[in-house]
């Protein structure tokens, strides 16, 4: 099966973030896709960010494709990541992405 | 969790496929993920080929990052994708992937 849904949501304040978050799903649980809940590409833009939320019935990865930011990681812990880090929360757990550079930082953020 | 390795293994000729294809697993089994068997970024180089094979025991999702390229969905079926598309087998299907071009092909595995 291909997904090739090109649909881009641009959401402000994303979980009480800073500025513009662009999102292509390219999958959602509406397609019953067992074991995935959600694949979509994300970009934020510059000095945007995503704000530090809970996921309590899920886990997610977010996965640098281009740019650099800060990870904020379980316990709220910041930590510089760059393209090809992988930044995994588990069900229970909670994070966010801050992109304070003045490029795009693109991810794949996928949930299950 | 932020996995941050680049180490890059080059396969030739993956699944019988043609050619060399870099990874960079960023994460496998024994990372013990509830729910995610490997994260891996991949490339195909020019006129390379991941070859049609089966998953008995996990899914696998492809999510071409960059360049273009022919997926082998179940059946065989020859489908053209690009950089946006994303290509689901389920456990117990096929696949493969070919970079017929002279550019190289940035996709991500994701099997779970």
């Amino acid at each position: 099966m291909i997904k090739q849904t090109k649909d881009i949501q641009v959401l402000k304040n994303l979980h009480g973030g800073t500025g513009s978050v662009e999102i292509q799903k390219k999958l959602t649980k509406e397609d019953a896709v067992e074991g995935l809940d959600m694949f979509a590409e994300v970009i934020l833009k510059a000095n945007a960010s995503i704000g530090y939320h809970l996921h309590t019935d899920d886990a997610e990865a977010y996965y640098i494709v281009e740019g650099e930011g800060i990870f904020l990681d379980e316990n709220e812990q910041r930590v510089s990541v760059e393209a090809g880090d992988l930044c995994l929360i588990k069900k229970g757990q909670s994070h966010g992405l801050e992109n304070p550079t003045e490029e795009e930082l693109k991810m794949i953020a996928v949930v299950y």
